[in-house]
């Protein structure tokens, strides 16, 4: 009962996918985060859900830990081997199984990325919405329970995900859900594993809601003095349902990084960005609809666009946000964390985060995803100085906890990992995160899945 | 260790809220189904949390079963006391605690009824879409994961509820969620107990999602030669991003019902009724987009309305479909099922299915959500003949066998209650219902919660 044994089954099993090779290792051992390095004893490179069965079996009965690997995006340090063992690598699942456009559904592999499958969708005339900015692994997005700027129209991975294939710590393979609109029959496991970061089984196939692509696409922008009007504004959009796919905001910070970056000459104050879809006379309206909103709201600036390809000068330049933040300061790296509040506190909670990283060492501009409530600060450290490093899970983790003030949640979309771990009895509190782990232990007696991440 | 001596401590606990009339236990011992009359022991009528806590404590204690109850609209006997036991009737538990009208969420104990739930709301001018047609309470449709005909733009419960207060078998309380539109925060134990039927824990209070009334609303309708031919036109809408808030079909059995019921001079073919939410003029161009579709799709009697409190005439008749059917059978009950299969699947089969029911002995007229590739057959039967009830029972297991062999779900928005659970093995594989049934046994280790229900 050792990881070593199970090394030598699997290698058996495996020949060379599976890989013990220290570069390997040490690939699988970082994230895009500011986690130290943590390399896995070895990487699996399984080809099949019925050789991830015979894998999870082998580390059941050896208690070696087993952690699934995506494309490596994560930001909490979700897919770090902590007590060691195997990391799958989802690589080769990455296949479009079966294609249902009538049914507007897809069956993938995990492997497959976002950008990849919309590639291979595009001559179909649909899409998958769910677009979390970073070219992330499908398997991963679903793990997480990811997000991003479409969700305000197309919903989270939560309401886009219909069905999936998982190994479970024993080797048991289980279907849940599949390529239906919805369901009412038993426990809605698909919904347990979506979020459920690797610890309650591995998910070696999904089955993806799609959507038609929009016959048209327009883009507006505009400025607020403060804060408070911007998500004022936000709310009557909302309330006066001009239907947006995407509405992102910027901060003063922001438009400063993008003044520098981008050669841009906005005003340094709150900016809202939104895209509309659907038919070629619908989303000239609904941007001048918007632009009325605007005036009435006073914002100033307002630009708006139909050109699919270019959009406004400012959407243009929020596609390169991450660099542009970046840039504030040379060869730093940015520790991104993000929380969400019911959309009526959300300018509180900016202006709160905003004051309290001006009052820090770092430089963190804030932008996010404002019809949902959600935003992210991007706080710039040299990823050697620990200091900095401390000062900005400090700031994190304040932030996350102005969100359970505002009654909110310490993350929105980027998920628990290693990093926010420690806050999980602090939004659920310690009977509802038992809870949690009452199901873990049901699921995965041994502890195998994911070990140290999620559950008490 | 008796039901007994839990009825015991439970009159000390409630005095004369905790009743055992005959008349009280016959009344929560039927449904709208054609289950045969199922009494609990006793009927419990909690008024807060903390007394559901406790009498769950007690319940857990003494091995006494436990069975909430909401407006007893069921359709599948959800909430029959088949092992006896306890009644936990929340009607008083139906007040609208927090209205959060800028967050547009609302939290409402599970007592409160969706129509009470809207009149409250109508002056706020938010509303909460999920549409069951029954005047269910909110706390039943979460429980059972309720959808209806406004699913196909606002979604299921699964969608609309974002959070919820939950007695755990042993009176533990737990909160999940809140009042956020998203969160990647562990485990989403909403969705766990959305659908869990009563069998994971009691939900006392519930935060949901509310939207926009819409500021003008249009409907449409139209005949086809076939079935084909409606749901060809209902992918084409769904492609060519026409946005509809409902899209019911009804077959030629409920058209001729349609007819004899309400004096209309339908073609006793399929149909297909629509209605779109939005601005004044985007309701009127959504209507025209989807009449011209209708024209390339070969469809007729093409009638619209921007009234919106008169529709079309065959919306008006829609609203009394079920009194409509029922009429054609003088003195009939419904035995009402249901069945979920991916859009494209679904001409099939509603086809084979009316080929089906059309052999039989029985009327049944079939209509449906067909954006969500949802239906109903409502099966006429006389409750008091069992060689008629035995033949609904035939039908609804063939329709949910052939949901299955099509891709589907043996129910779209009913549940399983007393009435599918045998079929929950060949929808879900015997592994993934052993899990549900291992979740369960992790959190109601004494089986207390709504026994014979659901797993296992």
């Amino acid at each position: 009962m050792t990881i070593n044994s199970a090394l030598s089954k699997l290698s058996v099993l495996l020949g060379d996918r599976l890989s013990l090779s220290k570069s390997d290792r040490e690939n699988h051992g970082q994230s895009e985060a500011y986690f130290p390095l943590t390399p896995p004893d070895a990487v699996a490179y399984p080809s099949s859900t019925e050789e991830v069965s015979e894998i999870l079996k082998i580390c059941n009965s050896e208690n070696c830990p087993v952690v699934a690997w995506g494309a490596g995006t994560s930001l909490e340090g979700h897919a770090l081997a902590l007590e060691g063992g195997v990391c799958l690598d989802m690589i080769r699942m990455n296949e479009m199984t079966d294609l249902m456009e009538d049914s507007f559904a897809v069956t993938v592999g995990p492997g497959i990325t976002r950008e990849s499958l919309n590639q291979q969708l595009r001559a179909t005339g649909l899409f998958f919405p769910v677009d979390p900015g970073a070219n992330a692994s499908i398997g991963g997005m679903a793990a997480t329970r990811a997000s991003g700027t479409t969700s305000v129209r197309y919903g989270t991975m939560r309401d886009n995900v219909l069905g999936l294939t998982v190994v479970m710590a024993d080797g048991r393979i289980i279907k849940t859900g599949g390529p239906v609109r919805k369901s009412s029959s038993g426990y809605d496991l698909t919904a347990l594993f979506l979020g459920s970061e690797g610890t309650l089984g591995i998910i070696t196939s999904l089955t993806l809601r799609l959507h038609g692509q929009p016959e048209a696409v327009s883009t507006a922008s505009c400025g607020f003095d403060t804060m408070d009007a911007a998500v004022e504004t936000v709310i009557a959009t909302i309330q006066y349902g001009i239907p947006m796919a995407r509405i992102e905001f910027i901060d003063a910070a922001t438009a400063a990084a993008f003044n520098s970056y981008g050669g841009m000459d906005l005003p340094e104050t709150p900016h809202l960005l939104v895209e509309f879809h659907g038919s070629e006379r619908a989303v000239k309206e609904d941007a001048q609809r918007f632009g009325e909103l605007i005036d009435d709201m006073g914002g100033s600036g307002f630009e708006w666009s139909d050109n699919r390809q270019e959009g406004t000068a400012l959407w243009r330049m929020r596609h390169n946000a991450y660099y542009a933040c970046l840039g504030l300061r040379k060869g730093a790296t940015a520790v991104v964390t993000d929380i969400c509040v019911p959309i009526a506190n959300l300018a509180q909670a900016v202006r709160e985060t905003r004051a309290e990283i001006d009052a820090s060492m770092l430089q963190g501009p804030i932008l996010g995803h404002v019809g949902d409530g959600n935003f992210h600060a991007l706080l710039l450290v040299d990823r050697g100085n620990a200091e900095e490093i401390a000062e900005a899970k400090r700031l994190a983790n304040s932030m996350a906890r102005r969100a359970l003030r505002l009654n909110g949640t310490i993350t929105g979309e980027h998920g628990i990992g290693a990093g926010k771990r420690d806050l999980m009895p602090e939004e659920h509190g310690q009977n509802a995160w038992d809870v949690m782990g009452e199901i873990k232990r049901a699921l995965d007696p041994n502890g195998i899945l994911n070990p140290g991440k999620l559950v008490p």
